[in-house]
């Protein structure tokens, strides 16, 4: 009998409950799950983690084989010096398609126009006899390839865009344009009339939107950003919207959230703010993840979806 | 040598000059291309036409080997007694893709939201801890699974939607839910949380959506209606939009176009109006569907995309 302690905020046992049982119990793993202060932190074999939860220090939990996050980002616990046990995050097929349907919904969204069309319901036919570009004229640009940010840029093109993806290490993917590294960051740029950023927050990727990248994009380009707060530089941002030279953002991620009302994105006519939610970890889902990670640390398997430390994701 | 009138508005003559010329000679097909009034009628061999265009009846054209609409939908020649020749309708790769990026947009609009996200911009982070529906989630229903509707159709079920469709015959698409006659829209309607109706306008379709179907619909369902405006029984609409039976409708397409300032669609804050402009034939596409008909005409073989004058599409 293990124990598995549920370390995400107490309200959410709630939705985990019955789902975390079943997804442990299907694996033939006899677990016991535990709230915080039930038991002596040093029998607990399995923490699943929340950065707002209230578990972040790591020291007591000297029997623990792994930190299993319910998060995709891991930017709160990876430089955690209390944490000594591996850290695995989450790949939830929910969580995926949530950020699949945000990210395709709001670069339609420019790609239509739809802002315009909601703003000129004034009885006035706006048909000049022009054909508004297709998706296959409207190049879309993601930066990160990663679990999310490759399942968003099959989805576009799928439904036709023109779509270029930047990462880290080199890929190939059918139907994408592929860059990587410094150069492939300064193309990417320049052909990005839509820029979706689904990067993890890293030393290396802070404020990667600042004033120097933002001018390399074409002027009036669209910035979706459901990633992290921290790749943007907030105060070059709001100039290059108020230029002009950036004709629209959305951002579901902040520096602070919740962002404080007097945050001038609230008020900004070219910013839409949307409160974290582009993506959740359905409890169905992760549960399984979780449910597997466990399993396979009994079984003396590799953990699926280890960070790597030194990468920072 | 044989003579091609090209019967579209004067104005649109710009966009086609080059693509049809150059379609046409690709086909290896010798042909002039004439405007109205430039030759006999009867020396005419194919009318390139348009119901906006000058040339409504075809009494004249009595060597005319073909009607070569520019438009997808044939109601406004579908029943012009002066018209013996064969018919044709457009079905081009441009117009369908429009009407992709048209119909998936808004269904991931009303999907994720997005009106609600943009009224909301006042500072208040709201993020109930809920979890939001997935594509998956998500009942939508097609009424018409032709050309346009199947491709709406396939797309929506690429992003994960549930999706069913309804039409005249029976038909089988993989990933898609297919209904047909009175008790499959009966069973269509019920489920139909956003509906999308690409059908043609023709006696059967006319006010299909009535007080009577509107309300087999969930409560609060949304309607996207890029089709033809006869499909809608305005009034029923508009009273079953200020009661909530019907949440939003977004309508593309109207009974007389442009829609006049003072109807109230207009003005109701659960109605979005756009100018007829979900697809547009593209020049480029279009000349190329025009330029295969004239080949086969000239050939012998039979015409794609014939009307079939009995159905009315
Ligand atoms: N808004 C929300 O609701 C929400 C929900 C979930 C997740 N997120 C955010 O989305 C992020 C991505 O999630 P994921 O599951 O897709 O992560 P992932 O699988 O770890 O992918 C990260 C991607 O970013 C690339 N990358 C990392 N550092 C880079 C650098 N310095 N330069 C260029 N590319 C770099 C990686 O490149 P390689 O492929 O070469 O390693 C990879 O393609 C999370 O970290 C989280 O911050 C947001
Ligand atoms: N808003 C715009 O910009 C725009 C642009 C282009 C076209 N349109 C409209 O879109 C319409 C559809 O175009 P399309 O190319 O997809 O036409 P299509 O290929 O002829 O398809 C018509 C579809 O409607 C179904 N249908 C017809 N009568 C029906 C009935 N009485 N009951 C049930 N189903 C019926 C047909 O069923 P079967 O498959 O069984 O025959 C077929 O699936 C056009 O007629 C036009 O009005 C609008």
């Amino acid at each position: 009998m293990i124990r598995v302690l549920f370390a995400d905020k107490p309200e959410n046992w709630a939705r985990y409950e019955r789902p975390l049982t079943e997804a442990i119990a299907a694996t033939g793993v006899e677990a016991q799950i535990v709230q915080p202060g039930e038991i002596d932190p040093a029998q607990v074999d399995y923490v699943v983690y929340s950065p707002q939860g209230p578990v972040q220090d790591f020291t007591a939990y000297t029997g623990a084989k792994a930190v299993l996050n319910l998060w995709a980002g891991v930017e709160r616990v990876v430089g955690n010096e209390t944490l000594t046990q591996p850290l695995c995050r989450m790949v939830d097929a929910g969580l995926e398609r949530g950020m699949v349907d945000y990210v395709t919904g709001h670069v339609l969204r420019y790609h239509l126009g739809i802002d315009a069309t909601l703003a000129q319901q004034d009885g006035v036919w706006r048909h000049d006899g022009g054909v508004p570009p297709l998706a296959r004229d409207r190049s879309v640009v993601m930066l990160g390839l990663g679990a999310l940010g490759k399942a968003c840029a099959e989805a576009l093109a799928g439904l036709g865009f023109a779509v270029t993806g930047w990462s880290r290490s080199p890929k190939d993917i059918p139907g994408i344009t592929c860059l990587n590294g410094d150069d492939g960051l300064a193309e990417a740029l320049s052909k990005a009339e839509i820029l979706v950023s689904i990067l993890p927050d890293t030393p290396e990727t802070t404020e990667l939107l600042n004033a120097d990248t933002l001018v390399q994009m074409p002027k009036g380009a669209r910035i979706i950003n459901p990633g992290r707060g921290t790749l943007i530089d907030d105060d070059a941002l709001l100039a290059a919207l108020d230029r002009g030279q950036i004709g629209h953002a959305t951002l579901d991620v902040f520096r602070a959230e919740p962002l404080p009302p007097e945050h001038p994105y609230w008020a900004h006519p070219h910013v839409t703010v949307t409160p974290h939610i582009a993506a959740e970890s359905r409890a169905e889902t992760a549960s399984e993840v979780i449910a597997e990670n466990i399993r396979r640390g009994e079984a003396g398997e590799p953990f699926l979806y280890l960070v790597d430390r030194s990468r920072g994701y």
